[in-house]
């Protein structure tokens, strides 16, 4: 089941920066490897801005969830998330 | 180059259903090619909307403008346009 | 899996009371066969308003997308559809 | 009398961690009390969002304002209330 | 109890001209009825707006309801509902 | 002359106790002495809210003015005025 | 006593030109009128925008209200009322 | 050349008095100089807020960018800048 | 003197098709002709909408209001007026 | 290929002036090293506001990215990217 995330980071202008780099890091490895796993398929930049959108493949909110709550810069992160369907004219197999 | 398209059609109660049905029908046609071209390279439904999330694959704006502007649906839809970039985590190839 | 969905009715003053009629008692059917399978888990009507908050519980953002365009009230429809997990103080067994 | 409450807790990065946890052990306690009487007849976590929705059943304005005034969390919580009724198509004799 | 309720006003201009008529001075004896029985406890137009803010003192959210749909004009009004409780500094004995 | 004023009172969850007592002390008598000179006309809580609606009887703008930046609490607040007339369908004498 | 009125005007492409014109004409008549007697003191165009600011010396809500109820093109109008006081850094003696 | 300026001001709650106190006296002096020059054609303060709203009749925009630029409580201000018109219906030779 | 204006086009669905491609011919040769003057200093679309943002060089508001009003497709339009300056860092002789 | 960026600078009122400094004059350095490439092709500042409206040409969205990115102001900037293209009533060569 796929859902939007949209991700907007703003980390405060007196965080402590070493914190906030082990954050980065941490947030890194653990979205590369729920990519790599398949649950997070897809994750983009916007443009000139520090925000993404994700598409996440996952079985139930819960999962969603709980997978979002432990997003190590979630406490620096404003969310937006969009269930998502498959669209009646896509073509790709794997876009479900 | 990669672009977000979301599309939320909003079709008068009073259309011309046969006007309606054609455009719908062209606008798949349409959506199918450009998929098949690798163009539109995603689209999703919005859950419990009549509103897509896609995302674009083009070689400039001018050529996403062109693109959009032949929608049959356009008429009928507001748009919200965000541009993205490849994201510093991502691991996919293909996501740029 | 649950889902918040809220609906605001907006009926153009113009429409054809004949037809409205007509959806609105196909609404309430459809509705009560949706509750009485345990679809449509909640149903409430706001406060003063042409609009209703409702609980649906579903196996996918399909199910609930499928469900959500049938409503014959949907054309005079403004949605705003929130997933909903399972609230770590909930006691309730059956509010997941 | 049934109202909907939707509360967004927002708690400030720099916030004392211990006086945090203690508010949030009280919080679970409070709200697990009223559920059991009833008076908090669901709470349903937001997917992906530090925000709850939930379902009051009080006597009047007064109560459930006193109610959300004596949340342990209240000076961390943006709240929004809205007053709710029997749907003419609820079939559930509870959803009053 | 208080509810406040601000309804604003927006007749379509190509309106059946008698229609209005009949519905303002059917909304004009609705409301001094209530506003007799004490229901309707306060009616203010905003200064410059076809719209007003309203204080009703009501046993229920069914009965607020069930008297916000029954006005003449409600098909050419937009709501805003308020639950009001009595203000812990209030003096006045009849504003509960 | 009527007018509603809303208030939204944001205590910063930083602010010296002391002194918030001090205002919330000043506050209330400040308020009281202006209900009971029928200045203030009303004061009611919005559910669940730190926030009031309130309906003041004045002279003039800048009585209005002066007395709202006299408020002890001022600094916490964000306000909202509304200036008000009396109603052609109001029947109390004294809404005016 | 002064308040700020902003007039956005939006006159329906398919009204009657020869009632438009009339309503026109008689707006400037009034607007004149008033402008003559001090009443409507002030009025600018927004540059580019079919809309006004302008700024009404009244003796209370109740005048302004009338007034405003008054003008010829109020039904195709969308306004905003602002209340206003003399500043205390103001040093024109007619700006109160 | 005339424009309207609204300019909200925002002191924080921990400001050093001094600071803020030296800064509102300059600015009623830097007021009141350009009023005098008839530059700073008027001000107002909108009823209940620490708000104002100002007409400027100046050369060009970099002169009125320049003189807002130079507000000493300029650090503590939002601004809302519209340029205004003469309008077609204005009486006051002194309002262009 | 330089503005920014964003024109969003919204042409009805059943506007008649000859008036409106004989008002888009005028818009065209009206746009042309004023950035031949170098009044209409820039104008470029705004990706994927029926959108413009469009940088004006005048002598006036007046001047900036006159030239807005007489564009063909105005009726249409919905506008969006920003007055801008020299940047302290433009190195271009021709940006102001 | 073309972006509208507009960037509305907020340097928070305790952070280290020199800090500041340095990054305004870093800011200075960096945009006109890109406005003599030719990347960086206008910046207006928005009369009134500490606010610009710059126009990008680039390669592509990652290019516009970094560029914005490396900005030394970046971290007290609130950004809106539009991306931009040709308009068919152009006449200007060089506003592509």
């Amino acid at each position: 089941m796929l859902f939007m995330v949209e991700m907007d980071v703003n980390i405060p202008l007196d965080a402590d920066p070493e914190l906030v780099a082990q954050r980065k890091a941490d947030e890194k490895a653990y979205s590369q490897k729920l990519q790599a796993e398949g649950t997070w398929r897809h994750i983009w930049r916007k443009t000139g801005l520090y925000s993404n959108v994700s598409i996440f493949d996952v079985e139930s909110n819960e999962a969603l969830h709980d997978l979002i709550m432990a997003l190590p810069l979630y406490p620096y992160m404003d969310m937006k998330v969009t269930p998502l369907n498959r669209h009646p004219s896509a073509i790709r197999e794997d876009d479900t």
